[in-house]
Order: C-alpha cells, then sequence, then structure tokens
C-alpha cells in the first residue's frame, strides 16, 4: 500500500530574473515569497507561503520554454510511478530524488517525495 | 475592497479525445470525473471532484498548444484586472464573464468570477 496526492504547482519560468518572476507570482496570489536554504541547486527555486493544506506553488527556473506542471508526492515513488505507468504515463528522466513523467495528453508532470508536513492527510490510499 | 484567490488549475488539453485524458489525470490525482450540465460550451470542459477547500482540477479543450494554466477567481473582475495590471500582467481576451491575462513571466491565466461555495474563505482582501 501506498500513499499519493496532488502535492505542487510548478510554475517553470524560462527567465533572467526568477526573482522578478516570483514577486508577481505571490503578489497575484497573495502568497508571501519564502525563500529556500542556499543549497547547491536550490537557487533556481522560489516557494511562495501555501496556506494550511493548499497545494505548494513553487516557481522554478527552466531552460526550456515556461508552463506550469504539477507535481504528485508519494510515498512510494518507484510504487506510484508504475501506478501511472499503467495509467498511460511514460518516465521521462529520474532527476534527483524525483521522476518527470508525461501524461497521455502531453503535460508532463513530476512524481515527487513527500512535500508537506501533514502528508498522507486526503491522500489516496492505493493497494 | 475586493477579494481573490487561486481557484482552479486549468489541464488544458488539444485532443480529440477529452473524456480520455480526463480518465487519466483524474485517476493519477485520485479525484473523480464529475459530468457538467450540458450547456452550450460546457462540452470542452471536465472538473475533477476536489476535497473541500481545495483548488479546482479541471480540463478544457483547446486548440493551441496543450499546458497547464491558473485561474484566480474574485468578486470584482475588473478591480482584480485593474491590480495585476499594476503588476505587470496584460490583458489578453475577454472570455464570456472572464478575463485571459499574461503574466510578466509569459504564462496565461485567468481571473474568473467565484467558483467555490466557500468564496471568499482564504480569500486575500485588496483595498
Amino acid at each position: 500500500m501506498h500513499h499519493s496526492r496532488l502535492a505542487c504547482l510548478a510554475i517553470d519560468c524560462q527567465t533572467d530574473d526568477l526573482d522578478r518572476e516570483a514577486a508577481f507570482w505571490g503578489a497575484a496570489l497573495g502568497m508571501a515569497v519564502r525563500p529556500r536554504s542556499p543549497e547547491e541547486g536550490e537557487e533556481n527555486y522560489r516557494d511562495l507561503e501555501e496556506a494550511e493544506g493548499q497545494p505548494i506553488v513553487l516557481l522554478q527556473k527552466v531552460t526550456h520554454p515556461s508552463r506550469v506542471h504539477l507535481d504528485i508526492e508519494a510515498d512510494d515513488i518507484e510504487a506510484e510511478v508504475k501506478r501511472l505507468e499503467a495509467l498511460g504515463a511514460k518516465r521521462v528522466a529520474q532527476v534527483r530524488t524525483w521522476w518527470v513523467m508525461e501524461a497521455p495528453s502531453g503535460h508532463r508532470f513530476c512524481v515527487v517525495k513527500p512535500q508537506r508536513a501533514d502528508f498522507p492527510k486526503g491522500a489516496n490510499s492505493w493497494p
């Protein structure tokens, strides 16, 4: 048995100024921009402060064209990826701890480890 | 004074079978596909059943390339559009009751009338 749920809405920005994009989206959605700890690789991310129980909204600096993608958080990434493959999704690439996948609709999305402290509250259980 | 909050995550699909795409995304996210009443124009939409207080996830059949976009719900659309313009967003097109806008980051998003019955719970208040 494993669990998964919609975790994040990632605003991928092809930009030379991620802080400017984060400032807009934070103001637009009324969410404060939360700094990340300055670990390696984290400079390409900005988080917006989500209300309790709400999906995370984050910005990511990317080199591909700007888009929005969804992340699904799961306590067993391999089991979740296999479940999604059975539904018709395809593996695209493994990145650090997560998998980039492609839906039958053509949308890219990621399967990530649990992102919010209240996981697996409200998550789906899969046998 | 008006109010706004993140309302929807719209999965725009360039597809010849919106039911197939909705079936995938419903199963992927563990959300049932909820039919819409068969009013004119509604045939291009499918809603997923959101948990209480969570953003709506919907699918829309589109002719442009597939993408994901965000909707902001507001009780005064014109005031919200003006607020977002002041932040750097641009009006793209008015469609039925909503405005399509473009963020400085290049992402399209919409400003829509309140979509969920608990509005304006948790919404931002703007003077």
